[in-house]
């Protein structure tokens, strides 16, 4: 290997297997520190009610959909990924958009695409196609932000979405991993598998998946990062850190994890097992 | 004061004086987070590159402007600039624009315009039309990449982009809220700065305005935030954390404050001060 090599990594590693593990732990960072960010404001409502201000009509590079009122919120996040999609962000099996039929897909043919490990992904039965993110938008409204934000408005509407949007493609990130720890649970005991989607057993499959030493591990996880990432470090001079007080930040990641990011991770699983398995899961696994 | 009453936080409140020094500490939390999601990878030299991926043409939502070529990172600068103005973000007088020239103005009239206390910002002779930002993008570009993230190319093209735009806006907020400083500056000593500028004498407020004790201050507290935060918690099982190892995400925090944050800011405060007393700083206080 020479010397620019090792200083170079092809995408088709980063999604080996063996990263996967790397990547879920790192990306426990991202959400905190992203949740961290949203507890700066107050809960800000208004930014999540239909019509809260107004009609905005149709994000600037979005595909107007008609018979559905946009929040502020989602008006903000259709216009990011009308953006994102401008650069092939969705062509990534890593990337899920929280609003597919708006997006203008093709536009951006200078960037070259990347090469992805197919055998993972497309090429199984419409798994790629799973999208989750409906139920993770509906959970992260009525659950995250209350858990993190403090009740009432402060006007930092535009920053308020900011950090929602961070937050929500984090989230949307770890949680369809779920369909690449699926592949790697799979590949471990295929034929366990393959008799309990033929059989139509979702909740086999879904114990036959569950490690509950593994999902302690981490939740423990989420809240140690959560106390020291949420905690300014100790200078005679600091006053606390605004808006994050310790104990709520570290029960709201604690619950983020063990209420939202695990159970949907491992519907995802379900759902994507199925489908590797040649046939389509049961209406309640078809959150998408 | 209602119950109600007590979770709301007016914009007219958020800028007053007493809360500058709060908002300063708590924005080194969003710079370090910035800049520790950052390292996670490579340089990518390619997405600072003007034509790195040939022409990439006008932004979604920008005003076309000629004989400018924009790197990957810049197009999504401005797309992003773009979007977040049709909401009005660059009314915030927190706020700057980097490419303003390729802004629409005056699009999204469904939002309220907020109040902001007028006294501290525009009715100042031109002085919330300061903007330093050309100045950061070439410092973040040449060094601040650099010195967070490792050499090479991993391909993470999209992803790196959306990190340097979060830390650009990071760092931007946090340059120039030093008119706000200034400002307070001036009024503990409104004679003392008059009569310097009044003698064009920029060295004498860059020295007036100078407190050392506190820029080590600054520096130690940005070096402990980043061991702090760029430290994953010790648990027997966690790996090391990936692309950031504590000793070059501490030395990179303290450069950045040391050699750009607090330098970009002071030269901001000198030319916030001479407008504020009248008369156009030196030519070398003028980067906007």
């Amino acid at each position: 290997m020479s010397a620019t090599d090792c200083h170079n990594i092809k995408t088709v590693d980063v999604l080996s297997l063996d990263s996967i593990r790397s990547s879920l732990i790192r990306q426990e960072e991202t959400i905190i520190f992203a949740l961290i960010e949203r507890a700066q404001f107050r809960q800000n409502e208004i930014v999540y009610r239909k019509g809260g201000f107004g009609n905005l009509g149709t994000p600037v590079g979005s595909t107007s959909v008609e018979d559905h009122d946009l929040s502020f919120m989602e008006y903000m996040l259709v216009g990011t990924e009308a953006l994102h999609c401008g650069v092939r962000r969705y062509t990534s099996p890593e990337e899920h958009a929280f609003f597919p039929e708006r997006l203008p897909y093709g536009q951006m043919d200078a960037l070259p695409l990347l090469e992805y490990p197919q055998e993972l992904l497309s090429s199984v039965g419409g798994a790629c196609d799973l999208n989750f993110n409906k139920a993770l938008l509906q959970n992260y409204v009525e659950k995250i932000v209350p858990s993190v934000s403090k009740q009432g408005d402060d006007e930092q509407h535009g920053s308020t979405v900011l950090c929602d949007i961070a937050a929500l493609q984090a989230l949307s990130r770890r949680i369809h991993y779920g369909k690449f720890v699926a592949e790697s649970k799979y590949r471990s005991d295929p034929s366990g598998y393959q008799q309990l989607v033929d059989a139509n057993d979702a909740d086999g499959v879904m114990k036959l998946l569950t490690n509950r030493v593994v999902e302690e591990k981490v939740i423990r996880r989420a809240k140690l990062k959560a106390a020291t990432y949420g905690t300014e470090p100790l200078l005679s001079e600091m006053p606390p850190i605004k808006g994050a007080d310790t104990t709520s930040i570290v029960a709201a990641a604690a619950a983020v994890y063990r209420d939202i990011v695990i159970p949907l991770t491992k519907v995802i699983e379900v759902a994507y097992l199925f489908r590797r398995c040649g046939r389509e899961p049961p209406p309640e696994y078809q959150l998408c």
